[in-house]
Parts: C-alpha cells; structure tokens; sequence
C-alpha cells in the first residue's frame, strides 16, 4: 500500500538561512511555502526530484519543536511516506495499534490527508503517511 | 544535477527489533543485508517505492553512533540523495567548500560511490550524496 516516500521534513531554526543551503547552494527549487499545524509552523517544499524537502520552522517561540530542535542549527525531522488512500490506511492503522482510535486525519499541503503514526510504535522515528501526490505536484 | 531520494537512513539500535515494524507491520521487502564503515555497522535496505529505507546498526559498543543514538531506540540519521555522476560532483562539491579537498569517495551499497557533504556546510543535517541507483535495484 505505501507507495514510496513523499517527502523529508527537516526543522529548521530559520527558513531563509536554511534556504542559503538547500536553494542557492544545492540548487533546489521552492514549490512552494505554506503554515501548518494550525500556524504555528511554516511550510517550506522544495523539489527534490522524487520527493520533496520540506523546511518546517517553528513560529512560537515555546513550540516543542524547538525544545526538540535543542542547540542544532537543523535537523531531520519526520518522513512522509505516500500511500494511495490514507482514510482506508487509517482504518487498518488503527487495527493494528499504530495510531490512536480518536487521531484525525489532518490536513496536510496540496490540499491532502495525512496521519502520524504513534512514535510508540515506529521505534521513536516520526512518520506521516499522507495520500500520494500528483506527478505535477512533484516537480511544480 | 540532484536527481531525487535515494535513501532514507535510520540509525537502530537493534536491525532485527527494528524489522519488525518496517518489514513486518509497515510491509517493506527487505532488499539485502550488508556491512559499511569498514564493517562496523550492518546495513539492511528495504523497498520503499521510490527510494530506499536503509536501516544502520552499530555493530561496536564504542561507534560514535551509539552515542549519537542515546536513549532513542532508533532515530533518523542521514539522507542520500542520488545524482548521476558523483565524481563529477564532488568536484563541484570541493570547489563550494561543501566537502573537504581530501574526502575520498567511499564505497557504499549496490557497488556505487558516495561522498558525505560536510555538516557544517549543511546546518548539521547528514546529507550523503550518492551515484543514483539503477530502476532494478530500486525494488529488488
């Protein structure tokens, strides 16, 4: 069912200095930039070829993932892993204890569905399974 | 020049613990089983669509990752991403100051060539870049 991965997310303290890197240094290109978790973070997708690089920068300053983020400039983050259709997947996640009964599928970019798997059971790696882009949303 | 994910690294603490949930609850076929870093540490790779999940064991009890690891039971490490030539790269990448003048290219799975981009270049994120795979190898 999982189709391949969607896309790396990486937290970053600051989208502009990382864009430095990631943009003009290793020449990517930004599809697009969004917020997420209900504002509290910007969304920054870069193009990278099969996927995409997502920049994730916390916009408050007592937002956990900066605690988590610690004394690193950034660091990788979550993986997106892309399947055909997330509602029926929640479904059989939910069977198998991967994620709580009550968990919401949350919007995620490109107008999609998404969930992250209870890290309980992914040996502590963040993972969000997400419906499957477009062939045209890949590269912009 | 960067053509997509190659891989997504995880460093485990435990491969057969870790199997579990990537071959037996998420369903990834386990593609092969290998050592790197001069054999201190087991590399497993599992199909994952478009790219590869490659899980990292520490095979001494001194390995720096270990100690990287902490307390997590696993926790995502590096990214490789594929390009078509990295001779040619590491080149371009020398002359950027995005690798070190003497980095040698090592050997990594599949019989292809690597280069680790210098972390402080990358805002601390471990980014291997990596000869891209042919289509067969990508799913075994």
């Amino acid at each position: 069912m999982l189709s391949g991965v969607d896309h790396v997310a990486i937290v970053v303290r600051d989208t502009e200095e990382a864009l430095r890197f990631w943009r003009d240094t290793l020449g990517l290109e930004v599809l697009f930039t969004t917020s997420g978790q209900g504002g509290t973070v910007a969304l920054t997708n870069l193009a990278l070829g099969n996927s995409h690089l997502q920049l994730v920068e916390p916009l408050a300053e007592d937002h956990p993932l900066l605690a988590w983020l610690g004394e690193r400039e950034s660091a990788l983050h979550h993986l997106g892993i892309a399947v055909g259709d997330v509602s029926a997947y929640r479904a059989r996640a939910v069977a198998e204890g991967l994620v709580d009964a009550e968990a919401p599928l949350i919007a995620a970019t490109l107008g999609r569905r998404a969930i992250f798997l209870d890290p309980t059971r992914t040996g502590e790696v963040v993972i969000e399974i997400i419906d499957q882009m477009g062939e045209r949303d890949r590269t912009g």
